[in-house]
């Protein structure tokens, strides 16, 4: 049985949903991520990366929100959570993606965890009020140029959806009113109402 | 035929390389990313992100090398360089890719590119004397942890190697010193003796 790792209010959300989303069989195990558990030697073990989310698969850990969500669309065809018949269509979904790993999540994570990237409390003020404004700019190419609509990639449900609702519930504590993107404020509202969200989202909070 | 755009002595060259080892039919526009080329309404157009990597496709636009890189694999199965047909095989390898795109490029961008995150120049000096530690912490992990060698992924060779020898060929400019991180440096060396490396480097000078 898979065996997946995450933390409250933190990304590894999506891949949650996309277990969800998949009926896998897995168990989740929260951890206390202000307490530090992702420090501690057991969790070490599972991922030197001391991040969340992991899972851990019969072959071994697996970590990244782009990785555990094409693993989990992969090894769940019948629920048809990523196009992998298709390399155009896989590729649009991948670099969808990796904009939200890469650039969505690490323009968010300066208003929290600047002190990853500095040591000087000047430097961490001044990251932190950017935030709103890299935060906007990053949200003002996914409604005019990346979210297709109704889902991410078109007519098709995808892992990428489960992404971009953990990442655009966010927008509100970054200082940015969803209603300026009406398309994803839209997408967000829909996700909600997914029994899979419903079920994920409490453990969450 | 795919058209692949670049610029000198950026990310860009890992997909690069990996079209060239996949035998791709491409054509290689580089960039002058010193003169804002990629701003320019032509290429905003092709990519909104105003960034390279990105390949144009009969089918359109793909950005991201996490993606590309997955792209040209599945596009050129023969050439064997990516495992499609084993998820946790191939969740691995994203799972690098994964790592090399949101932490450790992300890191060195902080030396070179802090405007992205913050407004004043205290900040950038703070950020600019931090990334030798962060790079060094990033390669740490990698040396120890993730590369499995020969190969990133172990026996065979795959894109997540092309990635890798891109990053890692930063060290030196990002003041870490690569000897440090022996596996590294030799995954480095047998790299450039590639035809595909030999081939490409010379137009990222």
């Amino acid at each position: 049985m898979l065996k997946f790792f995450f933390g409250p209010q933190s990304c590894a959300l999506a891949s949650h949903i996309a277990l969800e989303e998949a009926g896998a069989n897995y168990e989740a195990v929260r951890l206390n991520l202000v307490a530090g558990d992702q420090k501690k030697p057991e969790y070490l073990k599972i991922n030197p990366k001391a991040r969340v989310p992991a899972l851990l698969t019969d072959r071994g850990i697996l970590t990244e929100n782009p990785a555990i969500l094409a693993y989990v669309a992969q090894t769940h065809p019948d629920k048809k959570l990523a196009p992998f018949d298709d390399a155009y269509a896989f590729g649009k979904i991948q670099a969808f993606n990796s904009y939200l790993c890469a650039t969505v999540h690490v323009a968010h994570a300066h208003g929290r965890r600047a002190y990853r990237w500095a040591d000087q409390q000047s430097s961490f003020d001044d990251m932190k009020q950017k935030v709103p404004e890299t935060m906007a700019d990053c949200f003002a190419l996914i409604e005019g140029e990346m979210l297709e609509g109704p889902w991410v990639a078109g007519a098709n449900f995808s892992v990428a959806d489960c992404y971009l609702f953990t990442i655009s519930s966010w927008l509100e504590s970054d200082g940015v009113d969803p209603k300026r993107f009406p398309k994803v404020l839209d997408h967000r509202n829909r996700m909600a109402q997914r029994p899979a969200v419903q079920r994920v989202l409490p453990q969450h909070q």
